[in-house]
């Protein structure tokens, strides 16, 4: 099943960390017909949409309050009471990463400050399908809420019955959604992006989706509208030595395994038997699962590797860059300061991906395919715009003076310069 | 000349806030077929572009130390003191935007933090032409360097003699950029992005440049290398009230006006009498302009509005999103309070959009074309990626598994429970 590479050369690495990509000439194609559409029809084309892939015939895009109340009746309280507890620690992280305006004088006379303002209009994707993403909704909208976003939107597939998972709804109605739109695919993303007489306009789009909306948010993007990040099928890399626990390891692959037949497991270790006692307890695991079909697919794109040491695994994994990186190791703090591309570390053994997936607080909104290497994942940050403001006094702009004048000159902008000479001369003729 | 609108509808506002823009069908094939080139046959495609492109033989594409120490004789004094206290005020503001991570506690057991790590390797982008933009060379390194990135590469293309201007050598010299290669355009970028047998691929790419250098940045993005921001037309605004002075905010205007005939300058006031005023200053002061070409054709994208009152100034402001916002009123600091999209703001009648420009230590890397809506300049933040770290002890962990396992459940993801499961199993077994 899974292939054990044993001390692959240092010049393999980049290969080894390649992800499998696919031709996607032709999906751009269809996926701009279907931007096209929307962007010329709005509402029409929506409704016509749903009849097309969703089986659907609508009466209305907008979800209404009435629906809302009826799904949180429709989930157990278990459920409702889990959801509360992780949206806490969720707003709890996400709260801590709210930064106060800090003004600077970088020379007496000179104020300058940065200060976080929400993007008034964001838009949310949640992918409906087999698996009704609340968990990305509650990472998504909270975050949103604390950045002081004015208007969230939601847009999501409904089913055949043209219903929305009652979880989502609730998910939705407890993070503050403002609004709640029953369509899916790529023309969500372009009712969001382009607006509709339905569903407003955004400024930045957020969330996951199949190739189409995936494709879709990249399009879109050229046309001005920001979007969270480039996405890419979910992956996890483990490191283990031998303190590790091969059970916990095996399930931890397999939890990812399970997302998708194109998600991609890597295990390193510094300890051959480590690896073999995984594979073994991976095989066990993987029989029990309902999702086992899925899982075995993504086990094809994925291989362990044998490295002579731990320190040799975290460079692997420095140039692999993973989504997410569990560090199965005694020595998990020393080794996570050497960690330099990776989108979400566990340190340690009760450090499941699952507690960050869901629960712990950290968002699970993170770069795959490598972009860890430059992007980071989804956080306050996000939602916001970092504006920059300045006020000189009169005697701050004589004191520069002379640097702006001579630097404009040097570039040749001589209104530039200008600028600045009109009013030292107007100051000191006062 | 300049058009004066008076009070436009509201519903006529979004209208007036659209930027010019153009059809790029066929520039994206030609910059997609140089991409291509660069590619396959790398470092002979840059020669060979050179000799197309730039009219120049190159010996090599990396400039020698030999070189930047000729460089730094070439310019004058004067310009190199200017050059450090603009270097020492950008130092100031971003060393500021640093982030220590802070340990955050969502429960007890739960500990999770980020922490912010340099990009390893950044490419830098300047263009040629006409003026030498070794200022943007300042606001891109610095803050590059105070990020920690490894690697720190810049692409400028070279002029016929096959040099590189000297104040653009000095200024990478001074700031520590690790190679600096003569390619320009479309080539440079795909080159960064690729990287050749002497150009090192990077992992994010920054700079201003013409439309081949934009469109390129577009399309690597798409590749998985980041971009700083999508770019467009520079642009300005300003709201002044009858506490302006007309001939400070005709040559904040002309600033702006010189960049290139594509910029735009916007002028809002609640006083007739300032629009006409800072018309006839305007009119006085292009004629002594070098680039007053220039500037004459971007004054035909430009337009003076005006409005009911600075209020109203503001929320119109707030619409269009400006790159830069001057507040010429008395109430600055009121109004600037206001403000939720714009690149950078300037308050006062003493903070010309120069001073940002060059030297009070704010960066000019902004976002023009309404992306201000979405988007941040360019801050240390642009530089790093933020990377999440949980650790959960086993008390945490059995406090929180209730709670993933329901989730997990409710999304059919049986998998992901498990790896709570199986850990918490082996606890309670201990």
């Amino acid at each position: 099943m899974i292939e054990i590479i044993k001390y692959p050369e240092k010049d393999k690495w980049e290969t080894l960390s390649k992800r499998p990509t696919m031709d996607s000439t032709e999906l751009q194609l269809k996926v701009q017909s279907i931007i096209n559409e929307v962007e010329s029809k709005g509402d029409e084309a929506l409704y016509s949409f749903a009849r097309l892939f969703d089986n659907v015939q609508l009466q209305s895009l907008a979800v209404t309050s009435n629906e809302i109340s009826e799904a949180t009746n429709l989930i157990s309280e278990a459920l409702k009471d889990a959801m509360l507890i992780a949206a806490e620690n969720i707003e709890t992280f996400h709260n801590a990463q709210f930064e106060e305006p800090i003004k600077i004088n970088t020379i007496a006379g000179v104020e300058c400050w940065r200060k976080s303002i929400g993007i008034e209009k964001v838009g949310l994707y949640i992918p409906g399908g087999s698996a009704p993403l609340f968990s990305t909704l509650l990472m998504l909208a909270i975050p949103a809420k604390i950045a002081g976003c004015k208007e969230i939107i939601l847009c999501t597939p409904p089913d055949k019955s043209g219903n929305v998972h009652p979880a989502i709804l609730h998910a939705a109605h407890i993070t503050g959604v403002t609004k709640i739109f029953k369509v899916g695919g790529a023309q969500a993303i372009a009712a969001m992006a382009f607006g509709t007489d339905s569903i407003p306009k955004v400024h930045k789009i957020f969330g996951p989706g199949n190739q189409y909306v995936t494709c879709a948010k990249q399009i879109i993007q050229q046309t001005g509208v920001a979007i969270d990040m480039p996405a890419g099928p979910s992956e996890v890399l483990v490191i283990a030595d031998e303190t590790c626990n091969p059970s916990f390891v095996a399930a931890d692959l397999l939890s990812q395994a399970e997302h998708g037949p194109d998600s991609q497991v890597v295990l390193l270790s510094n300890s051959e038997d480590i690896l073999l006692k995984c594979k073994e307890e991976l095989v066990d695991q993987l029989e029990l699962l309902p999702r086992n079909s899925i899982a075995q697919l993504a086990l094809q794109n994925s291989y362990f590797i044998l490295l002579s040491s731990i320190d040799e695994a975290v460079s692997f994994s420095n140039t692999y860059a993973p989504e997410h990186l569990i560090l199965a190791c005694s020595n998990d703090e020393v080794i996570a300061e050497k960690v330099i591309n990776a989108g979400s570390v566990f340190l340690g053994n009760y450090s499941p991906e699952s507690a960050g997936d869901y629960a712990s607080g950290t968002n699970h909104t993170l770069p795959t395919s490598g972009y860890a290497r430059a992007y980071s994942g989804v956080s306050l940050d996000s939602f916001i715009k970092k504006i920059t403001f300045q006020k000189l006094t009169k005697e701050g702009l004589l004191k520069l003076a002379p640097t702006i004048e001579t630097m404009a000159e040097a570039e040749g902008l001589i209104a530039h310069k200008n600028a600045v000479s009109i009013r030292i001369k107007n100051t000191t003729h006062e």
